[in-house]
């Protein structure tokens, strides 16, 4: 793919953002390129190749996001962005003037999404590559909602490398303050009470909350995978509930 | 290395082709390589450690084929390279003007042969680095050839990271049609009839053929490894043979 | 981290060192940055994050050493480059005018030290980020010393991808050549006595010593794990003593 990029923009700057992506696992990378992509300068075309349905008939899109570009397949890759970036575009990739020729139905990763992306790096017009869709697929992702006492579902949407377990929650969606003692999260028989603003609070065996660099609720343990010790699993789903009556203001 | 090349060549575009690459494994180096160097502009320097016989009497080289450069050892990294640019030269690398100096023998890597690729980038002539040679060490890679009933006995040259099976047959080799319920290869005590275009065509449990991207055919299973589902190993030999009799074109 | 070094410093030429320290290993990054540094053109800096600490009260530093800088956490990161380069100077980040701001606490990686990082390569000067300090942290790191009968006790310090065994010897604590039949490494009950100059000299079930990249003497097993095969974990001892009289010079 590096070689497809540069043979067509020979100057583009090439940046590794992961290959530590399970094989197959969408969800995987839907979360990690929403965690990364505002990170990068205006104009950074984001390539990304989870893509179990190469050959199919899934669509091959880039969508244009604000400052941000991205190129991949349509199977829901992108659905974060989507959620995060309502004024996108996004361009159904039918103009094969700009694939490279070949025989392989298994690597549009360098076939077709690298060219795009050179291509696009080069200047091509984002609609040059092909007509705009407004039905992209989407992931099925858990969206948090309050129940009426205050509690509130999640799910596990993510174990990153250290074992620490991402939720589903972000600020927004916890009506009542983390304060230590106040709430309980319980998830595989095991209950969570504790807060943290730092991994190394609390000691190797005690799981604890914490907010994430992505902004999301996320339980960890100090240098533990929170994920093994708790045999917490990707889709694993918990409640999070206030403890205590707090004042309503 | 990278230290080491940029050192010499401030301005050098480096790029990570991969770190994968099981230790000690140089057929899998092999494949990757001759998968991947055609892709890169030409003018592009292939450095390539897989090196166990480091710091013992092997050679070091440095190859030149068509538009593309190779710098590695002299341990069949570069077979694949060989058989596909019959036009190729080798250096054998002896001009010790242009390593680093070291105290150690067992990185190369970084003494000798990122030094070359570094000097090699800035203009060097590929000639001043040692005299040609021409027997240069060759991988005994398994070579295909059609029986007299028409079935080719294959073997398996590499395993991708999704555990797909790459097998050592090129559409050259294979004197039949890949049609459906009209072929069979035979691995392991399993027996795969199953043609596809895409991963997506089976359900997850049925073992298909695929022409791989690197233009070899592949035993794959869709969304799973099937090197783990039928215990094929690197190595391992298997015969495709044509089912039912087809009109002699 | 790119994304945060590369929205601030959009020329700087970013190279990925290594992704495999294993997680929380401390150890492993520094012995891994002292062995690299000194490759690294004049000015590099070296953006280094292994940092279990992240959000507590550790502090944020900047090391300048010569020609290179460092930037990360001040857990001991950087304990071989202070033993290296007396005339280094240690800068507290405190300046947060260069962070990017953020409500997270765990991942300074992004928020910190790709910043600070990004700044310094645009020619933000080093004593800019804070304050000077001279008590950095620095990890209890075995430091070899030979005994009256001339024997030396050694630890091992790191273990490679391939399993070979980094020791904590250099040529400067040995009093006796290495000589084939002098010698003798006693560790986990295993005796090594041999010694090589290549990893190819002995047959796959012996284990030898061999002078390493980085200037260790290290325990070797030609193409197999010297670490799973000798049971050798990180923080095991030895001691290597001579074995047969030799002449005092």
């Amino acid at each position: 793919m590096k070689g497809a990029v540069l043979s067509i923009a020979p100057s583009a700057v090439l940046v590794d953002l992961t290959h530590d992506i399970p094989a197959h696992d969408i969800a995987a990378g839907a979360f990690t390129l929403s965690a990364a992509y505002g990170e990068f300068p205006a104009g950074t075309i984001l390539l990304a190749v989870v893509d179990p349905g190469v050959g199919s008939t899934r669509r091959a899109i880039a969508v244009q996001a604000h400052d941000h570009f991205f190129v991949g397949p349509d199977n829901g890759l992108f659905s974060l962005i989507y959620d995060r970036e309502p004024d996108r575009r996004i361009i159904d990739l039918t103009n094969e003037k700009y694939f490279r020729r070949s025989e392989s139905t298994t690597f549009d990763g360098r076939d077709v999404f690298a060219p795009v992306a050179a291509h696009l790096a080069n200047g091509v017009a984002f609609t040059e590559f092909g007509p705009e869709i407004h039905d992209p697929v989407r992931l099925p992702w858990p969206k948090p909602q309050a129940m009426p006492d205050g509690s509130v579902p999640g799910a596990i949407i993510h174990i990153d490398r250290f074992g620490n377990c991402v939720t589903n929650l972000t600020r927004a969606e916890l009506l009542f303050p983390l304060e230590e003692g106040r709430f309980g999260l319980r998830i595989n028989d095991h209950e969570v009470t504790r807060m943290a603003r730092s991994y190394e609070v609390a000691n190797t065996s005690e799981a604890f909350l914490i907010w994430g660099s992505a902004g999301y609720l996320e339980i960890s343990i100090r240098e533990r995978s929170a994920a093994e010790m708790l045999r917490i699993q990707k889709g694993n789903t918990f409640t999070i509930s206030c403890q205590s009556p707090l004042p309503v203001v």
